[in-house]
């Protein structure tokens, strides 16, 4: 045998070789995870999961628009990879009643009808939403208790209690053909909830025995030191405060969703003897149901009418509103701009914001702090009265879940860059080796193994945004011109051109919106006129027929006079009408 | 005598006494102090003093836009009062060089000439903008050192060193000739400051005894309990922080005025042997002025040009730069995003933001720490990194002034409601009385004499908004349109109409910009048209011909159509040309 023979078949022998690794590679097992949002963002929290023809999804939620989404009411989230492959979409799953969870499955019912699994609270929350938007009798709504199991193909679902900011809040132990996947959920440890219990460490201590593949956890308050308080310490500090204001109207804002909070100001009032009153469509629509599924238990009396309120003495009753983030249709800013139909603020108000700012919000609710302020209004918002905690882990939760669960793999979830980040990090600090540590990409496969986690494919993920009744056609085309738009408005200017003989037959004339007040600048837009008039005779002259070519020069003639005179660049906008003569 | 007349004899006696009574009120001497600015907002401060014919001002602040301003650069105050009354205008004073309180000079002086006096760093700020607006060689610009005396009229003015975040920061003392006025200018109490001297407490005790009038007191940070801490804290931080970083290059952004934590940021580089440069135009103009008056004091070899940046290993560095705000055009930001021409961000950067967001611009911070995270630099912006600290005065330094300078009267200034409120309640904790603390409205006249302080009349105030080169020329109506364009977009329809016999010559056209995708939309659009063609041929059948009445009629069909298509509402810009037909 030649030498070269013989590296040749080594060569081959190597690759065969080669080839059956490949192989075995790709009959592990794997179960991929790719997440369609709440990754580099707050909202609009929708997870994939699948393996071979299995796939279900965890949550389905919105986001709200940035401030550079003007225009959009909501945001959800790309449904097009699901679509795709929904024969093999077995259902969806939700760990929560949060509108960042729940608040795109409307939207997302609408295109594939699969069953919904929830927990009580979280059903009923959703069935609400699926009958406004007329699909409840068509939608698969499933109730699960905690500790029950959903089957999707090889995968198992077990729905586990933890506490947050609502009452019947999961995290989901998912059993794979790879092992246990735990996802937290929106999750904190209240060891002295106001409802239900504790979450059950022992149980995570018992799973973390048995061995967990990959934790999947909340990173919202991943920044955070320490441990989050408990809920309870808002209930001591609503008892302070309801002394101190015992002669007042009492007005306390807070999420429309925190039943928790809703609960303690009940109790709050019912220990001083105060009647209860709730402001704000949301809100009343959260409390109804709270109140009907049992999860809040006034005592009979307690909760009135808010048309009934104005019968009663100030230190006679609580009013529970909408508003803590400012926002501006709600109650709140209502209130404080007196706008109200019910209720008028004034001198005897104390006001508690029950809520933090979320970031972006911290103008809005000045705002409103101001001018309730103003009307005469005492209004207690500052953190040092601690009405309110989050619902969210700090990094102590964090660790003590990483030691329970002991898990192989880490991924952050729920958050911006920052908190994912940051709770990576924390997983490194508690011993899991950098490798295993993985911060998932939007749109991007992660693909888990009992061996390895890694990334795998793109897949197609953004936002899709809804304004009125429009689902994803403004895209980043209307957006830019909206933009511009609202920067330094608009110019119209049309021309109406005779076709045979290219001469001006009216015109040009010019409109403007949202660029100088038009009477104080008479002058310039008679400028523009002549200029764009010049324009059309020298296209005329120059035998140029293409509009294309007329009103890009109309255009860059106006820009640059525009620019020279204000330094503004409004949108400028030429429009030609062609006119046949008729003899 | 009839009892009639006894009568109408007692009450005209009456009248004579109660004019006389007048009268004496009337020459009783009074000052009055006509806030312009910084009332109930962060920004534009500006404050008118009178008595008599003698006038003069204290500040002339911008402030930044507000999300409701779409398109506007910056804001100042409305002029027209002083204007009206500049005869008596003698002069302006400034506390420091800060924007808020320097920014609007240049557009005050154009409209009048008047001569300005501040500290050195305040005034050759000053000199830079007004070089810039080309009115430089026209001023009138004063330096006072701290101590001297600026006459104006009946009052006298004496500057007084205090601590803040720039240097030749001044509280003024004004004689009037109703007794002292103390205007703390924007402070805080740092008994261990980078440069200078703390603030000399003694002199406010001298001062306290001898009796002061009223007290006007920064109330940027009377929400904030206890003490503000030290400039010196955030050095010891730099401190720990270049330690951490010793192999890293270091990026730190801060105000581009704060000329104090510059100063640390030289100290720290030169303990642990780099160079600094400074990155961002507004930062390289106050870095340069500080070394050129002596107020940054770099070793020779120290600051080096930023096209030299490169040549340095990343331990032998540090780059200061702006954009600690997030804002879209500094440099920080174009780092972050890889837009910077000189400076790449990447894993070996260990970033510091040394500040806080400002309410408002949270979100625009958090992106760019998102951004830089994303690019694998470190960045530090926690608060418990102790990397900022603020420059205004918080609840103990409030107290400790009036308890110094045991004012008569107090009046909360430089805040938003909530802010002057509270500074309002911390003096009426003091033992000042609630009819002796007035807190002051904007363009409202406040009355202060020896015996009383109280409202007086109104005078124009209010919001200037400067877009582009345009000064006031943006005013509700175009702001209205402004944000109208950027909710939902416009849709432009074109008719051209025979004058004579009110045919349809050309159109119904229609052109949509911010509205929806339009190529996804032509069905709609061609509908649209439709419905827009039957308004004005009915206009013929009916014989309505008024321009105006067309376009409502247009108008109304159309925003009805698309609302019920799309839940939107777009501007609607009907535009009817008329052709006279030549046979």
């Amino acid at each position: 045998m030649k030498k070269e023979d013989f590296f040749k078949e080594m060569k081959e022998g190597n690759k065969h070789l080669q080839n059956r690794k490949k192989e075995a590679v790709v009959q592990e097992e794997s179960v991929s995870i790719i997440p369609l949002g709440g990754i580099n963002e707050i909202g609009k929290n929708m997870t994939v999961l699948e393996h071979g023809n299995d796939m279900f999804i965890i949550d389905c939620g919105l986001a709200f628009p940035d401030m550079d989404m003007p225009g959009v009411d909501i945001v959800i989230p790309d449904f097009n990879y699901v679509e795709k492959n929904k024969s093999k979409l077995k259902g969806i799953v939700l760990t929560h009643g949060h509108e960042d969870h729940i608040g795109a499955l409307s939207y997302f019912l609408k295109k594939i009808s699969v069953p919904v699994y929830g927990t009580q609270l979280t059903v009923s929350l959703v069935k609400g939403k699926l009958k406004e938007a007329g699909i409840l009798n068509k939608s698969k709504l499933n109730v699960k208790r905690v500790g029950e199991k959903v089957r999707f193909g090889c995968f198992e679902v077990t729905f586990l209690h933890v506490n947050h900011s609502i009452p019947d809040a999961c995290a989901l132990v998912i059993s794979t053909p790879v092992g246990i996947i735990f996802h937290t959920g929106d999750f904190k440890v209240d060891y002295t909830p106001i409802e239900g219990s504790a979450i059950d460490l022992a149980r995570l201590g018992e799973l973390g025995q048995k061995g967990v593949l990959l934790l999947m956890s909340d990173s919202t308050n991943a920044e955070k030191l320490g441990f989050s308080p408990s809920e309870q310490l808002v209930g001591d500090s609503f008892d302070r405060l309801f002394k101190i204001a015992e002669k007042n109207r009492i007005i306390i804002a807070t999420f429309a969703s925190n039943v928790h909070r809703v609960h303690q100001v009940i109790k709050a009032a019912e220990n001083y003897g105060r009647k209860v009153t709730v402001s704000g469509r949301s809100m009343v629509n959260v409390v109804n149901t709270a109140i009907e599924l049992g999860y809040l238990k006034p005592k009979p009396g307690t909760m009135i009418d808010i048309d009934k309120a104005n019968k009663f003495a100030d230190n006679e009753i609580v009013i529970v509103t909408t508003g803590s983030q400012g926002e501006p249709l709600s109650a709140l800013r209502r209130m404080s701009n007196g706008e109200h139909r019910r209720i008028e603020v004034s001198k005897n108000d104390f006001i508690i914001i029950s809520a933090t700012p979320i970031p972006g919000n911290e103008k809005f609710v000045n705002k409103v702090i101001n001018d309730l302020m103003l009307l005469g209004a005492d209004v207690i918002y500052e953190r040092i009265y601690d009405t309110h905690v989050s619902g969210h882990a700090y990094q102590g939760e964090q660790k003590l879940l990483m030691n329970l669960l002991k898990p192989k793999y880490f991924m952050p979830v729920h958050g911006e860059y920052k908190h994912l980040k940051k709770n990576a990090k924390l997983a490194e600090s508690m011993g899991i080796g950098e490798n295993n540590v993985i911060i998932p990409e939007l749109g991007r496969e992660i693909v888990v193994t009992s061996k390895s986690i890694k990334y795998g494919r793109a897949v197609p993920s953004g936002n899709v945004m809804v304004d009125g009744l429009g689902v994803g056609d403004v895209g980043n085309v209307v957006l830019q011109e909206r933009k511009l738009l609202s920067g330094d408005g608009l110019i119209v200017v049309i021309v109406v051109i005779e076709k045979s003989s290219s001469n001006l037959l009216a015109g040009p004339d010019i409109v403007s919106r949202g660029f100088v007040y038009v009477r104080e600048s008479e002058a310039m837009m008679d400028t523009a006129k002549k200029l764009a008039r010049e324009v059309v005779e020298n296209c005329k002259v120059q035998n140029i027929k293409k509009w294309v070519d007329i009103k890009s020069k109309i255009k860059e003639k106006l820009a640059d006079f525009f620019y020279r005179k204000t330094q503004r660049t409004p949108m400028i906008l030429p429009i030609i009408e062609e006119i046949v003569r008729v003899k």
